[in-house]
């Protein structure tokens, strides 16, 4: 189409942020983990996974220190990991523990190591700024995954677009009016025009809006019994490692839209964004619902409707991103009102390079 | 295949030409443009065409100034241009005439706009040399579009080749002989040997080729009712924007080549060639063609045979231009006879790039 | 996946070596060139090969001097080669013998020829350091092809990574107990501790390999007869061109494994891997084999086992040089044992290259 989708990354690199080292970024779900090795980039780093004997994950450098084949094209044997070319063994600390065919293991036969962990199903990784730096925290808590109130479904997007650009997407959810209006959507005007509130605290940013007496969209109607009119919330958590997205809908008069234990329809939503290049990333997602009491299908009609939304919503931001690289330094951006979020996590991410560059 | 097809097309837009501006170019056919948006890039400009409320065509940059999503992914709504990211408004001059859930519409909420007009069912744009640039003159007429003895059929081609490879094919048609032997062909030498004119005047050029006493090729015996010979003509006419070509063949007897009002067969192509870059190109066709009395399908064969003779150019540039990145500086070009013509077309490209550059 | 698959392959250039010129290298086998041209780069010399007259080949640089298309989309005229465009017609020797509709052949209407000749259904073309540079030598003998005693076939893999990177492999034959199990493979242990002796000569390295008592493998189960056990070779040869491996195996007790004219199961493979550039190659094989007495088709079982094993092969050089390419300097590669005969035929290349530029 045009000239600018032929520039190499390098140049791309120079207009497009770095990313947040030590911190804890989403490396899969633990269903995704089984008995093969598992072979991802992040933060431009390739990583291969891996179960060890003990059922824990590890993570290595995605490379043999012999000829250079990815370690994701061998095979775990006992919880260590073999390489599928002429068969050198290590194990979950990285260390060549068998040259075959030879005695002496040379102490350079070894690769690089990643701390990981999971927890609530996620497997988390942590992308020190010194190589074999330990983390600092735990990995974040996401309980939902864990709440027997909630169903739930997970899946994997691979985005050839800077991973901000998600962000962008999911703190501002007027673009539901206008992208989603098959699935999640509604009323466009009633989306701009609802009171929102922008707040920050530390390295989180909370974007609220609630739309009393708003029409379900399509999917809650499919997922969940509603009449005409409904109380509609979305509650937006942003951290630099994924948003967590609580939206739903009650009955009008069935209960309070600011009560956290409030009943209705959910759909608590994860987001992992995790950058695999300047210009790629991973976008691991789940989504929780409660089931109606009269809909038994509740949470695969949700997961049906989710993944068309999500669809649309890679087909906008790989457009927008496309027409950011061929436009160059004339894709300035205008700020409108509905940006305030969105801008407020580029500044905490900005932030966060700055102090790693410090 | 080779190390070139990689080198960046930075690179290469040193050693193929930048393009005149002041010029109308062939935006695309009238009956391209219903009720929905077309991107398309012309010169490296990005530009989105739509109706606008009174049946006129607008253009304008196909960039939302929010947040980048081409315009052309958006809707036409009464003859403005809805963004389909966050919903702004754009009229058929560019500016943004709504920003949902904003009152305040800032200045700078517009986007470029180019002048258009539709002529003879062609929609023309005007590149100007400074932005905003008004058009000097009156698009081209192409009066055969409305001529009732025609009937016609257009297509338009994406070529990933520089623009002036298709004038060079189409301004020296002694290839038919060589490339195009299943439908417009006929003998080789008889082209080649052929008595050829070649005039310019301003910035036309126009090369007449009459072959008395040819044999009609295949096409010809398709869509109109010949003997063993015929007497061909080939009148081939060059502006910057675009080429005439008429093309056809009497009965030998019936009338004189020389006579502008002669019967027989007649093929009018339009040939409206509009770089996208310096490495890429629109190629916007008609062709026009006279029903001969006993044959009821003439324009319907007439178009099957010339798809089939513009795919066979298509992949004989495409080959040529490949090489040509190949070979790189070593792909020099020895003059023949019938290279008249087009190395004229090229020093008017060269004077007006020249002029636009002083 | 990663920022560097957009590096320009310029910039790989540097790391990755350059190829020894003044030598033969295989440009196909004879069956591949009928009555068509024939279009590939070598070196990153693109060239057309073509059967002239006297039902020798020509080898001529792939590209019209009139408009550069590559004459390998022209056709063959007795002998000569004629350009699919405007029909200029060129000898074997590069000379254009015919302008159609043009009295007067400019001196300068010629391409560069290439030196080839076929040898025991090999094509070989001779790579010279200075244009036009005569063979110094007769191409190599691969005398199997004649040998009545083989029944053999042929293949030609085209593989986007650096040519070396299969000596490597083949060198190597350890890699089967873990990349060729379903086929070649064997027992892995044993293959990585057998004898092997690694021997260079001039140009030339020898890599001999003998497992006695070993296990047939799958394909020699299927186009032979063997028990439990087997006597098992494998001797490679390689010279900067072309590598010639005889590996097989006979039943235990049934002659000397160091007997040159032993019986048993023969599989004599032909490996002519020429250079397209710095970062692709052709990879030219053939497989003889002797037929059992009682197995009516050994080389037919022995070609489907074969192009399973070649498969397998370039899955994995493939992702090899990905993953080098996606780790740039950090790929650094480790020795060990059977890395001896692969490392000598590296620095055989590295002085040929050096003599070159001296």
């Amino acid at each position: 189409m045009s000239n600018l989708a032929a520039i190499p990354v390098k140049e791309i690199k120079k207009v497009v942020s770095p990313f947040p080292l030590d911190q804890w970024y989403v490396a899969g779900f633990s269903s995704e983990l089984t008995d093969k090795p598992l072979g991802r980039t992040y933060l431009n780093q390739k990583v291969v996974l891996f179960r060890t004997g003990e059922g824990s994950v590890a993570a290595l450098e995605d490379r043999c220190c012999h000829k250079s084949l990815p370690l994701s094209c061998g095979s775990v044997e006992s919880g260590d990991l073999r390489c599928g070319y002429h068969g050198l063994k290590f194990n979950g600390e990285g260390q060549c523990i068998e040259i075959p065919g030879q005695e002496r293991i040379p102490s350079k036969a070894k690769v690089r190591a990643y701390h990981v962990k999971e927890r609530n199903h996620i497997i988390w990784i942590w992308m020190p700024k010194a190589e074999g730096g330990a983390p600092a925290c735990e990995p974040p808590e996401y309980a939902h995954h864990d709440n027997p109130m909630y169903k739930w479904g997970s899946g994997c997007y691979h985005y050839d677009t800077p991973w901000q650009l998600i962000h962008d997407n999911l703190l501002d959810l007027s673009h539901l009016g206008y992208v989603h209006l098959k699935t999640i959507g509604g009323d466009a005007r009633l989306h701009m025009n609802a009171p929102t509130t922008v707040t920050a605290e530390g390295n989180s940013v909370k974007v609220i809006r609630h739309m009393v007496g708003s029409n379900p969209p399509p999917t809650y109607k499919a997922a969940w019994i509603f009449g005409d009119t409904c109380d509609r919330w979305q509650e937006i958590e942003f951290v630099p490692s994924h948003l967590s997205i609580w939206t739903g809908a009650m009955e009008p008069g069935t209960g309070s839209i600011d009560d956290p234990n409030r009943g209705g329809f959910h759909l608590r939503g994860f987001h992992g964004i995790t950058p695999e290049s300047e210009t790629s990333c991973h976008y691991f997602w789940s989504m929780c619902s409660n089931k109606h009491p009269q809909m038994p299908e509740t949470i695969e009609k949700v997961l049906q409707q989710i993944e068309f939304t999500f669809n649309e919503d890679q087909g906008v931001i790989h457009d927008q991103w496309r027409n950011m690289q061929e436009f160059g330094e004339r894709a300035t951006w205008l700020d409108i009102h509905c940006d305030a979020g969105a801008n407020r996590a580029r500044r905490i991410i900005d932030q966060l390079v700055a102090q790693n560059a410090a």
